[in-house]
């Protein structure tokens, strides 16, 4: 049961957001932004890097939903999320993609931990300022949703396909409008 | 140096706000819902609980600039903010307040950290759903600037005198408005 009273019906950071739609709007008008909004990372690569700081900080709604996300838009290729959630140094991802990914990963246990080395890997395999300004930024922003969700002790489905077809209603209409409409 | 360019003369989470303001916007829409608008928290006390969340994450611009802000409220008394600060259970502020900060450093750990004790013991001295909701976001909103700042290297002024300049500025126009029109 979660700490507060909040719509029954609604999992995760949907039923928060709910309750408190003036803080809801810009957390979704942000999420849209760094995840979904053109960009030269692919819709594919930002999620991934969301589930992956999620997973790392054991947020299971955000990152089973992210990991969907990240599925549906590398068409349903489920086992690659898995990959990079559980040792991303040896998955099917390019090298920046790695080099990103460690960024993330140091900057969800701390600011401080990201080094001018893991800077220099990344600006190795191509990744531009924005880039990197991105990832820091997404990977940030999930460890303060985790934090919204489990902090709040919000439930969630056990049900994989729930997340599969919230995750093509997202990718369609955006965080923005999903969440607005639907809550 | 920043971890990547930034204007020179924008310290803190400034600089990378102006470098990308499409993130920017959303941010300083949030926290000026969480720090300025109506609530039954005062803006000191939501002040405290962001200087707090931020110095125990040791991000140094955010628990300086939002200790000054606490401070302005406060009629300038930096004794209770360094108090709340160092050991919140012996500060001069109320049982709630005690209570909330709990809940908000457990939230700055990790969302599940958060028990039903906790949350009963906040309840006990009255605070309701609204004021318990706000206190975990508020945690994990720092949870994302602090990161943001540390994670790109961002730099900043050692003059106190600078932070209460430009606390009392935020007092006045809001966080969207300064960083909005002076980024």
């Amino acid at each position: 049961m979660a700490h507060i009273t909040l719509p029954a019906e609604l999992p995760g950071i949907r039923g928060p957001m709910a309750f408190r739609p003036e803080t809801a709007a810009p957390i979704n008008e942000l999420v849209n932004v760094l995840l979904l909004a053109p960009s030269t990372l692919s819709p594919a690569d930002r999620e991934l890097i969301a589930a992956f700081v999620s997973s790392q900080n054991d947020c299971r709604y955000c990152h089973t939903f992210h990991g969907a996300m990240a599925a549906h838009h590398l068409g349903g290729d489920e086992a690659l999320v898995e990959s990079v959630k559980c040792d991303f140094e040896h998955a099917a991802v390019s090298a920046k993609m790695k080099a990103l990914l460690a960024i993330a990963g140091k900057t969800a246990v701390g600011g401080k931990n990201v080094s001018a080395d893991d800077i220099a890997r990344a600006r190795e395999h191509g990744a531009t300022d924005l880039e990197i300004h991105d990832t820091v930024l997404i990977a940030a922003v999930f460890c303060m949703c985790n934090r919204y969700v489990d902090g709040l002790a919000t439930w969630m489905p056990d049900d994989a396909d729930f997340y599969r077809r919230r995750a093509a209603v997202v990718a369609e209409h955006g965080y923005v409008t999903a969440s607005v409409t639907r809550s």
